[in-house]
């Protein structure tokens, strides 16, 4: 049987990478610079499956990638993969932490360890970088001595050296990243659901009535989100993630009621649900 | 009467500073570098009031002004601002489009003209800075050959040269922006709510049965929104944005009747509903 091949949001050594090593760590790993590149490598079978992050316990949703799913792809949810998130600050070999006057990383890693930085680096300046890999190549390019904030395997790829590690400010970071393929999965009985869907009017009791589909069937709900329709301001599409894998009777059920209320449903796919080892 | 004083989210050619001049072009403007320290100078008073975004039509939600507002502030919404946003292509004066090697830009707005790049820039290297006016420094510093994307202020103030504007990639891009203060405003029978809760339980039921309240009672909701609880994956609290007043009548029960169902309700404050000139 040929190597599975997974196309993932680049570069190496990126918490991304860690997930899709986590999923398999026998397949080939391809990287791409972008969400929406990993998508289209998979839809045009240059990779068989691709792997985004969707989700930060922080920072809330990758709006990248939901907006992809929404608007811009046809490709199922086939799996999640819940990573924890342990920032390290890394630095040129032999340099210190007086010695820093940039720090680079992902906006979002500057975010997560606002308090580190302010406490142990006051007056520093952040520079935000393409992504936590990237960041540790700008560091190393820097003129000024610089810092960057990253993962263990990026200091060890790229030859930086850690100072500092788990400097995120709240313990409970974790990312959540799903797999996308152009197939289905099965059921397994331990399901997951994630869909999304969006009103024509905007009247006040629509998003009642469909949460009452699933409060009258005990559907539980595992997610509920809502981004912008992108064409007015006010207006939404609303995410969310049910318990159960839509060729269950009970929620193939509620997905067709809720079918005649809204203008449009998109069913991203039905997963096993994802349990820490 | 003293001149009020306005803090913003600088420096000086951001959209909130536009946000802040359409608001009072009289004011005295203060900039400052980030949406918490907005917040710490309108709490300890150096200045009137503070204007920061706090959503966009296209990306969604500020993600940073809504977790100010849950966990880390006691500041009341007293007023919103829309404006349209117009990107502009800048560069130092003299040079061309072809010339462009990197194109510099908050995230946000490199985002918000992703297709104008693609179809007239292929292959020109985004490089991420603080905010659309920092962009223009970092431009105009630039050793190589680079453009920046930005307001047609910040172009005048910082002395680049505009060779596109309107490059935005939706013409329905518009930011909301709220004016926080120490005070509440007063009922003017054209009012929004905007409020935040979350439940201790996780049952799927919870959130239907607190949108039935303003159901029942034919309160409309502008804005239903979900952030990450920080506790942990999955748990969320909610945002809404509902119209009327809080010391309406028939508000003031369904915020009783709710604050028995949830955890935690915060009322971030009532003001008068924005409408566009």
């Amino acid at each position: 049987m040929p190597k599975q091949s997974i196309g993932y949001l680049g570069p190496k050594g990126t918490y991304t990478e860690a997930a899709a090593l986590q999923y398999n760590c026998e397949a080939k790993l391809v990287p791409y610079p972008s969400i929406s590149l990993v998508a289209s490598a998979v839809d045009s079978k240059d990779v068989d499956i691709g792997i985004v992050p969707i989700e930060n316990s922080l920072q809330g949703p990758v709006t990248e990638t939901l907006d992809l799913l929404i608007h811009d792809s046809h490709l199922s949810i086939v799996n999640e993969i819940v990573l924890p998130i342990h920032h390290s600050l890394m630095v040129k070999p032999g340099s210190h932490i007086e010695d820093i006057q940039l720090i680079y990383s992902h906006t979002q890693a500057l975010a997560q360890c606002r308090h580190f930085i302010e406490q142990n680096m006051g007056g520093v300046q952040a520079v935000a970088s393409l992504s936590t890999a990237a960041a540790v190549e700008d560091m190393l390019a820097s003129e000024v001595p610089a810092g960057a904030i990253a993962t263990e395997r990026a200091a060890a790829l790229y030859g930086a050296e850690i100072i500092f590690s788990g400097i995120q400010d709240n313990m409970a970071n974790h990312t959540r990243f799903v797999v996308l393929a152009t197939h289905d999965h099965n059921i397994t009985g331990d399901d997951k659901t994630s869909i999304c869907f969006s009103f024509d009017e905007d009247r006040s009791g629509m998003l009642y009535h469909v949460l009452g589909q699933f409060a009258q069937r005990d559907i539980n709900l595992a997610k509920v989100e809502s981004r912008p329709n992108k064409e007015s301001l006010g207006r939404y599409i609303f995410l969310m993630d049910l318990i159960g894998h839509k060729k269950d009777p009970i929620v193939s059920e509620a997905l067709s009621a809720i079918a005649k209320d809204v203008s449009m449903l998109k069913v991203f796919g039905s997963y096993p649900r994802f349990h820490s080892a």
